[in-house]
């Protein structure tokens, strides 16, 4: 079998998605929008009562339109070759004002930690980050030997780490 | 500012990593290996006892040797333009036998889902990855009407999902 010498994953994977529950679907696209991320395309599952919002760094002009049928913008969703963030926003928890997830940083939920972006200008992208209202939980800086980083929070208080860009070495 | 148009992120950005917390590092290695990916680097951090750990799908020749100092190997890392999944060591959970970190998807701790990737044969995955020991969680088949998708575990009890990938249309 073609896995046995590949991995499980067989040839040529992506690594398609990092899926992040969320309580209100226009917060959290009003917010990924702002950061530079396009939205890509979402599925309803009415019997479920959920709903699947796809973003990506990438603008990609072959961005199905929402009135093609869902199984048609999945089938074009699936082969994509990019990461994409996945985010199942359950119908009407955004009309609960209590509601929160658990951003997965503190006990006794801790175990996921957070996503990263690399970015060119670290310092700029805090400040457009602070001066839209959003969150920079921890001021850009070094961190130990391994270069300049920060911390953002998204709307469900979930961690996003903007890490200083490097050039790419000569080859 | 770049960012006033382009969004926060500023300029080409990079969606670089997904961090999960994990018990055990040689644990976690066996398995994202298994699965087809490649060790990146790691960076050590004593006074803090943690370690990361990166892995990518890509097979990167320029991927610098261990014996180079952390610093270089972070340059180089920050200057990688795919994602990368990171994975989060605390130095001694591995040896206390009730440790066990939250996989966001039961409460309390509910709010992280998964990471996922397309794969050209699905059913071979999920063979691979039970031959193997591992578990599949969700045996391969269609969600509604979205396409073919299942459900793995790695070994902290994270949840992969696995998704049939599609041929990418004419253009």
């Amino acid at each position: 079998m073609a896995t046995s010498k590949t991995g499980f994953l067989g040839e040529r994977p992506v690594f398609a998605q990092t899926m992040l529950r969320i309580k209100d679907a226009e917060r959290s696209r009003a917010f990924y929008e702002a950061l530079g991320m396009h939205f890509l395309t979402r599925f309803d599952f009415p019997e479920l009562s959920f709903s699947l919002y796809f973003f990506a760094l990438e603008k990609d002009p072959t961005v199905p339109d929402m009135s093609a049928p869902q199984t048609e913008r999945a089938k074009w969703l699936w082969s994509r070759p990019y990461p994409t963030l996945e985010l199942t926003h359950n119908w009407g928890t955004e009309q609960q004002a209590e509601f929160a997830y658990c951003n997965g940083n503190t006990e006794p939920g801790k175990g996921y930690g957070h996503i990263g972006f690399l970015v060119k200008d670290l310092h700029a992208s805090c400040e457009a980050v602070e001066k839209a209202g959003y969150k920079v939980s921890r001021k850009p800086g070094p961190f130990q030997d391994v270069g300049e980083i920060a911390f953002i929070r998204d709307p469900d208080d979930y961690w996003i780490e903007l890490i200083q860009s490097a050039p790419a070495a000569e080859s």
